[in-house]
């Protein structure tokens, strides 16, 4: 057996016995995990400090070393987080549409853990802990892959947590780290069939088309957002100009934040100068259509015909003017990555068709697309927000780490 | 762009239009079709006869023969489950976990189609209508690519559903046939990952595994099933005999058939007689384990290794004595496929503990594993049984087929 496979077989074994371990367990881990990361952050902020090294020594961007760094502070925050799943309510052994069927079978459908969840990720540690926590809280085991330049932080965070589990009464595996952060250690995890039920990349572009592209494994897809804020000749212009400032830059490196700006033909000429005064402010660039341009001078960059497939994660913006509601909506089709969509309107009728036309995750009337996200729409915590149309779609909180069993009373029933 | 492309996008355009189609509309079809096939049912039995004498001249065996042959009774029984699927509630549009946010957006998940699905099956022509009713009803274009000795069925089939969609005023690329049967075109297919939102296989084990070995599409994995029979010490070993015997072999050749019986060792020597007396009514070949066949004699094949993880789909039987609750569910969890597993007990804690520690799509308490099936657990149709966790577990019916989205109204929020 491989170093991973031994791994996995241990998860699979933890898994069992986390499956059936109870909510009063499950939430007394979380908390024993919470108080010895407050406990043992000395041990943690030093495991940091050499990833930090390393990290400015390997000459790493001073964004990524930001997301690698951890204080006083992150730590807080971090074990806030794990007290928070600890309060929200347990997806786990609901039964829904429980009945009796005419034979006298009493036929439930239980929620039940999907059993070992791999994660793959980035350099960043907070996933580390926030990403075990939601596992163990929906009773699953999890194997943890995170980037390479997080190693040390991750080492300190998981040996926390494994201590704390036995100290639960939990099994130590029901949380792992893979050590090999060897190119040939994420192939053999994305084919890690027999011991993963599911794996969850988080992270950039390049990061999930590889483990989608290369996984066999079942994945749900998370992520990227090629998202459109569709302003209708119907809409509120300053409302629009508003929900387009926010979505374009209130925080541009998301997958929730608007990449492209479509505007109807009639309205264009007053809408596109309204809506450049907000996004001035924060000194957008704008690549815009003919008519864009036509409209508010040849500052605009013309778009390329790749600019309206891109996630740009940057204060820049496609700007696109249409004919009209089908133009907009097939547009769309085209060129949405099926994230989070919105239309600004107060046109009843364009209103109800663009969420019933429109295939995205989240599909918004009036509002920004900023909101896509498991805190913003009441799910308590996000594991990631799928992409995919199977399983799970949108925001993932507890419930989608989870998968169901039907449940059969007999009385000696026989067909 | 190549043939199998140019139907993947065509199809992707249906599905479009027929997501918003309505209930009405879709119903229609359904009725449309219904009436078409009655119709027009002279050319599909000539395109069937020229398949089965095709298939005698190439040596077909008989029981394959058999599934493939239609006549007028099978025609009128495709035709009413036609007419069954569209009196089923349309599970498209229900909106669920609507509620409004503090910050003033209303937030619902609304239920829609998955988009275009993929139906890779053997030589079944009623699998051919069955397939194409519960995609349309769900609001799904389908692509069929069936056994390639039912094509001329298959083709006489689909040009009657087309013609009755068209004239019922949907696209008639909701419902399409991949008409070039060669081994590439199912690669092809397996990666149609632009046009196709899941492929489900519909059909034998080697089947199953080649689609999801070499599908980069998601695939809904179905079918295969090693299911157990648990008699407990404290079972009604009348109740445990009439079980196995129906289990085994009310129709030894499906899924939810069992394939093992597992025996406390306490009642072993009480029981296993018992068990014989019923089961040699059907001459079940037995293969033991040693003590098995010390207490019913030589005529016990002994069971190798093998045959604790073999689907045998006939009447043969492994049989194991083991030493108590434990070791039989430890057993399970090596050995089953996760599909349909039994106790037989009057032992409450026993029961309990069963339905909480096995995993598998269907765990039963005092019933035979037989009922594992859509229509038994009163989903009113079933398109195939998942065996994976992700997504759907276990019969899937109408509900199955969809995703959901996020629907959105705001008054102007941003975050």
């Amino acid at each position: 057996m491989t170093q991973l496979e031994t791994q996995g077989l241990a998860a699979r074994n933890a898994a069992r016995v986390l499956s059936v371990a109870g909510t009063a367990r499950k939430n007394a881990a979380l908390e024993a995990i919470a108080a010895a990361i407050v406990a043992r952050q000395g041990e943690i902020l030093a495991a940091n400090a050499a990833d930090l090294e390393a990290g400015k020594a390997a000459g790493l961007r001073p964004a990524l070393l930001d997301r690698l760094a951890l204080d006083q502070g992150r730590i807080a925050g971090i074990v806030e987080g794990v007290r928070q799943v600890a309060a929200l309510p347990d997806p786990i052994g609901e039964v829904t549409r429980m009945s009796t069927r005419p034979n006298g079978l009493t036929i439930g459908k239980r929620r039940v853990p999907l059993g070992v969840i791999g994660i793959i990720y980035e350099a960043r540690p907070n996933v580390t802990v926030d990403a075990a926590a939601l596992c163990l809280k929906s009773g699953n085991a999890v194997l943890l892959r995170g980037g390479k330049e997080a190693f040390r932080s991750n080492q300190a965070f998981v040996a926390v947590m494994r201590d704390a589990l036995e100290g639960a009464g939990l099994p130590r595996d029901c949380v792992a780290l893979v050590t090999d952060t060897s190119r040939e250690s994420a192939t053999e995890l994305m084919g890690l069939t027999e011991y993963l039920d599911v794996l969850i990349p988080r992270g950039g572009a390049g990061l999930i088309r590889s483990v989608v592209e290369n996984a066999r494994v079942p994945v749900i897809e998370t992520g990227v957002g090629v998202c459109h804020v569709y302003v209708h000749e119907g809409a509120d212009l300053d409302m629009a100009a508003r929900i387009i400032h926010n979505a374009k830059t209130s925080r541009p490196s998301v997958c929730n934040a608007a990449e492209c700006l479509l505007v109807d033909r009639g309205i264009a000429r007053d809408f596109l100068p309204m809506a450049w005064q907000l996004l001035q402010t924060k000194d957008v660039e704008l690549r815009g259509c003919p008519e864009t341009r036509a409209i508010l001078g040849d500052f605009v960059k013309p778009a390329s015909e790749a600019d309206w497939d891109t996630e740009f994660g940057d204060y820049i913006l496609a700007v696109k003017v249409v004919g009209g509601f089908d133009e907009a909506t097939d547009f769309i089709a085209a060129h949405g990555s099926g994230h989070s969509e919105a239309i600004v309107t107060n046109d009843y009728n364009a209103a109800q068709r663009f969420l019933d036309v429109v295939d995205a995750a989240a599909v918004y009337v009036n509002a920004s697309t900023r909101f896509t996200d498991g805190f913003e729409f009441g799910l308590g915590a996000e594991i990631g927000i799928s992409t995919q149309k199977m399983h799970a779609r949108g925001p993932m909180g507890l419930e989608e780490l989870t998968s169901s069993k039907f449940i059969i009373y007999g009385t000696g029933q026989v067909r």
